[in-house]
């Protein structure tokens, strides 16, 4: 067993793939030695055979037929990296059916069909990991499915989108309006030429269901995740955040409640303070809060996207896969899947800014007050008026939001904001 | 298999023991949910029986024979809280031996004994896990061990002793001297009535010792990593520091030369630039930043120690154990080991700070450029004259202020601090 070659395929040669395909191409000895076992590239699948690579890999090795390839009798770890639903979670079940460990970078895929897919790999013996799913070279799966394990997670905060951290941390630090930041993110790259994935929340929102998969051992599906995108995000209120001592970041943010383990799940933009860790994550990095009874609070930053640093991640599952592999050991085991209570946003405590066009403050003290809704702080700036609240559930805050509007419709209708505590 | 509980002994039962047991104790079946196998106390070996525990655990289940309890057939796991090299080493080789798998949070142990504890490990198809061992809570050796496990690590700069930051930076926020810093942490519970092993930097240098292993797979000793403790720090350093915009913090620092992958490992107080993320690490918090060529810059922070952060990791690890056990999986695979160059910190490169008794400007110049130690920046600090240097071998810096103090023999010997780039 031990002078018998893994054999490796990719699936997708994009940004990532061809940085694994170049690593496992030039480090094969290094990465050999690491597993215990000689490491092989058995093939890439790509969609365009005559594209040029620049991999350095012999070009026999590359097939536009992914089938054939995660069906091959000798391949032994299969990477998917082509994203997207289909043909990626057949081609990932397929290659398990035929014995093949799976690693895969791809989100999107990992909050539809996880648990049928971990339900696969435990019943051919299989690893099936996903590190760099979540936030690129972070390593917080790990750190969720084994070192916290005995813990007991309370919340998770997390920055997983490089893309609209990167927008929003320009519109804080030169001025810019959305439209702006995110031309300039696309044209470095950090943005999509359909960026609504990201803008919009989508890719964070998959990432929270992973999260709370690993974290609470809760199903959720993605279209239980209460969701915001960061389009509406104004110049103004990120000048209106700062002259407050808040960072505007869009935040997934997974939580229990202790009191009867119901999960609730919620991505939006928030205001952070400025103290707070995840206030001063510039750029594209990911930073994840992690919160726990035993550990208290956890703290993981690092390169959340980019070819290289999601590499290094599928590169680490890779390795982990391919030792067992060496050592004839069974798979990991597989997370627990359970179905948890999943509370709906409206029940939701939060805190939140308001700001409204001019009205009278006693008017809009008044509304609130009727509603419950606890107020901390009211300024007023320049034309708006800001209000801080303390903890409220949604669904009373957006019943004191349509009676503020009632007061004057023809007014802009008040804006609400998330503070994270 | 699924029904036969899994036995745990703890040995040792101080701080964090306690939490471990207590949690094993209350938490039985949430933990043998998560390990998919009920879990079970099997004993706990104390020095002292008559000491109270106010674990709530039957007082039968504990023992003062520890090598009895190892030695147990159907132990499953045994958890070491011994501390200290013996009989910690027995017990756990015992314990291997007998085919239980071992939990470790013992850092002196691991860095003296790794190897040979991995070595019986692998051969009788246990686990071996000691993620508290390092950084507490941090979820850093799984993070080394897996997730970067495809990588190549360049350098790892921790602060990874709570104690001598929370005495550092009392020092920065009060003004106060070592000795009253000292004194108070002593107090509060952060340093132990016999401080040395953390103040002088042993602890850290065991797990300098252990993160090189894991990230350089290299095999080097405590006696050959660098050491410096935090005694010798004053208030007037501090300040200085301030003032030219560096916090002070007690720093492991390993690396590897990418010219020839030889290793250097040094534990010493080092000037951290403000704008650096282990500047504005506070109180008992650890931090690890891990630099690598394909994930970048990674940050990991968190609680470095105490009961609950401890037995947190220790738990971690006993349900990874645990979950092999129950499917009746072989053991995760052990590290490899290998014996790279470690490189003599004489050859090492650091920036640094000399602070020297007034003397003429000229005259200190004059003697580092003789040396050929790179001069970037002179200031004068009332009667002190600070000199920040450029990268410089050690043995250079070393002979250049031999010759300074030889300038006027009747001043204080000139005074260096390394500055972290």
């Amino acid at each position: 067993m031990e002078s018998r070659s893994l054999k490796v395929a990719v699936l997708g040669c994009g940004v990532v793939g061809t940085e694994v395909v170049r690593r496992l191409h030039g480090a094969a000895a290094e990465l050999g030695r690491r597993i215990g076992a000689p490491v092989e590239l058995a093939g890439v699948a790509v969609r365009d055979l005559d594209r040029a690579r620049g991999t350095g890999v012999d070009p026999a090795l590359f097939t536009d037929d992914a089938f054939e390839l995660v069906k091959r009798a000798d391949v032994d770890i299969v990477v998917e990296l082509v994203g997207g639903l289909e043909p990626a979670r057949s081609l990932a079940m397929e290659a398990m059916a035929h014995g093949a460990s799976v690693v895969s970078a791809n989100k999107a895929l990992i909050a539809a069909h996880g648990p049928e897919l971990h339900a696969a790999a435990a019943e051919r013996g299989v690893d099936l990991h996903y590190e760099a799913a979540v936030a690129g070279a972070v390593p917080l799966l790990r750190a969720l499915r084994e070192s916290l394990a005995g813990d007991d997670i309370e919340r998770i905060v997390g920055i997983v989108n490089g893309t609209t951290n990167f927008i929003l941390d320009r519109m804080s630090s030169t001025g810019a309006e959305f439209a702006e930041a995110l031309r300039e993110a696309t044209a470095l790259g950090y943005a999509e030429a359909e960026p609504s994935a990201d803008v919009e929340g989508h890719d964070a929102v998959a990432k929270a269901v992973i999260m709370t998969a690993l974290a609470f051992h809760t199903r959720i599906s993605p279209a239980e995740v209460h969701r915001e995108g960061i389009a509406a995000v104004t110049a103004a209120d990120i000048t209106q955040a700062q002259a407050l001592g808040y960072e505007v970041k869009l935040l997934a943010v997974c939580e229990r409640d202790r009191r009867d383990g119901a999960v609730a799940v919620r991505v939006h933009p928030a205001w952070v303070p400025r103290g707070h860790p995840l206030a001063s994550v510039h750029g594209a990095d990911n930073a994840i809060l992690v919160e726990s009874t035993g550990a208290g609070r956890l703290l993981l930053q690092g390169a959340g996207a980019g070819g290289a640093p999601t590499a290094s991640a599928v590169l680490g599952d890779l390795v982990a896969a391919g030792r067992r592999r060496a050592l004839g050991s069974t798979a990991a085991p597989a997370p627990r899947q359970l179905t948890g209570q999943v509370r709906r946003i409206g029940e939701v405590l939060t805190r939140c800014r308001l700001s409204l066009d001019a009205l009278a403050v006693a008017d809009v003290v008044a509304v609130l007050d009727r509603h419950e809704v606890p107020v901390e702080t009211v300024l007023r700036a320049g034309e708006e008026l800001c209000v801080l609240t303390g903890p409220v559930p949604q669904a009373w805050l957006t019943a004191a939001v349509d009676s503020l509007r009632a007061l004057d419709p023809a007014r802009r209708a008040p804006r609400c904001t998330r503070l994270l505590d």
